[in-house]
């Protein structure tokens, strides 16, 4: 068996910010296996097979991906981001581990790649200075329940929160109901970032307040990165565009834990 | 005035996961300001002048790459991993803030990197599957009692936990003390990864239970990335290497968010 499968990051959109590591293993592949929009990113070329997907079905590409290997095509199962945050890279081991045990001597490596939280805070300047989460916001794999309690214990904590997989046509309430739910923990007056299509063409940077955010949850889409901030977080004037937004290193008070929030 | 700077995320430690436009904003530059290991790893050009200094003095080192900036010069302030991350870029705008204001003239980008636990999560398979947080274990910036309140709602809540700075020469005990706190909250065999210098060619990645990660703890270092796996993360066994991490995407039960623990 010479087949292998590597999950490989292709980050946010420009080919600038893919690794060479990322790139290398594009290169080498026989089959590149994904959701449609990441296949697409990847050029054609001679002896390169590709297998697009719709997205929602991705323990199936992934177990595809996996029978590819081990008929011993080289497979890069591409993700855009990294492939390990609310990507490809777990659904495969979830193929894996319910598959058939010849799939465990194939070689599976992942390539990282710069995640979405990684590229919007960048372009706003620096507000996960200080400890942070990273919650998806999706239902479609855990219970309502499940979200708010841990935004509820993020808020309360005081951690820098990015909210992934925001808003879809499907899941239109959510964010909204988050941003509300962070209203009652968090001054009105927080830094909120709407971080569109980072790197792409169409990229779109709004700093709002939390009390502007809830309004706007609307405007939000699938390609937004949704970031809100700790009570620390702040803004810094910026000629010519939005202002810096960043959380300080230091913490001087400590967070009050309680399911209550601030009032 | 026609200097600028760059804050740049070298990633872990291998070029093969230095991003093309970080490399590009080091080709560019005039200067490098960092601490001196990340300073190491840029190679000496003509023109190109090198500010290497101690860990530990942030803000003075970013006060100086801002006024060289100033001054008219090319500045690339170098991170390793990513720069947003427990690293340069908030002590760059924690200085811009405080500094005179013909720096906010001065064009700032960040460059973002692979940081540690995406680098360390991409070699043991995908732990980061779920939703999770990363806390710095650092006491040097925050009370030690927000650290554990923030890791006490991170456990209660289910989260995935990174743990950057786990361990010194000057705290050699604060890791301990998490890990003990983390086993009153989940199981002693929840999987526990220790990484350290990921990407480097004294790379070690060990995977352990969470009770063997307490026994543990003084085997840590600066250069260790520490992960604290959620209720439902796993192993799969690999044939020749330490077995494959994961957690699932999906939760099926209500994570208990009280600050008691499960006992």
């Amino acid at each position: 068996m010479t087949g292998s499968l590597t999950i490989v990051g292709l980050g946010p959109g420009t080919a600038e910010w893919i690794t060479p590591a990322a790139q290398a293993a594009l290169d080498a592949a026989t089959d590149i296996v994904g959701y449609g929009p990441y296949v697409d990113r990847v050029p054609e070329r001679e002896g390169l097979t590709k297998h697009a997907s719709d997205n929602r079905v991705e323990v199936e590409r992934a177990s595809h991906a996996l029978r590819l290997a081990a008929e011993g095509r080289k497979v890069a199962v591409v993700s855009g981001g990294d492939p390990g945050v609310f990507a490809m890279a777990a659904a495969v081991f979830e193929a894996l581990e319910a598959g058939p045990a010849e799939w465990r001597a194939l070689p599976i490596t992942v390539e990282p790649g710069i995640t979405a939280m990684l590229a919007a805070a960048a372009k706003a300047g620096a507000p996960l200075g200080g400890d942070f989460c990273a919650i998806s916001l999706s239902d479609n794999l855990k219970p309502w329940e499940v979200v708010t309690a841990r935004l509820g214990a993020a808020l309360a904590a005081d951690f820098v929160i990015c909210l992934y997989n925001p808003i879809s046509k499907a899941r239109p309430w959510q964010l909204g109901k988050a941003l509300e739910l962070a209203a009652t923990h968090r001054d009105a007056a927080t830094p909120v970032l709407f971080a569109r299509a980072v790197g792409r063409p169409d990229e779109n940077l709004r700093v709002l307040t939390l009390a502007e955010a809830v309004a706007a949850a609307g405007t939000a889409d699938m390609a937004t990165l949704v970031m809100i901030g700790a009570s620390s977080t702040r803004l810094i004037a910026r000629e010519g565009g939005a202002p810096y937004v960043y959380t300080p290193r230091s913490v001087t008070k400590s967070p009050c834990v309680t399911s209550q929030g601030r009032t």
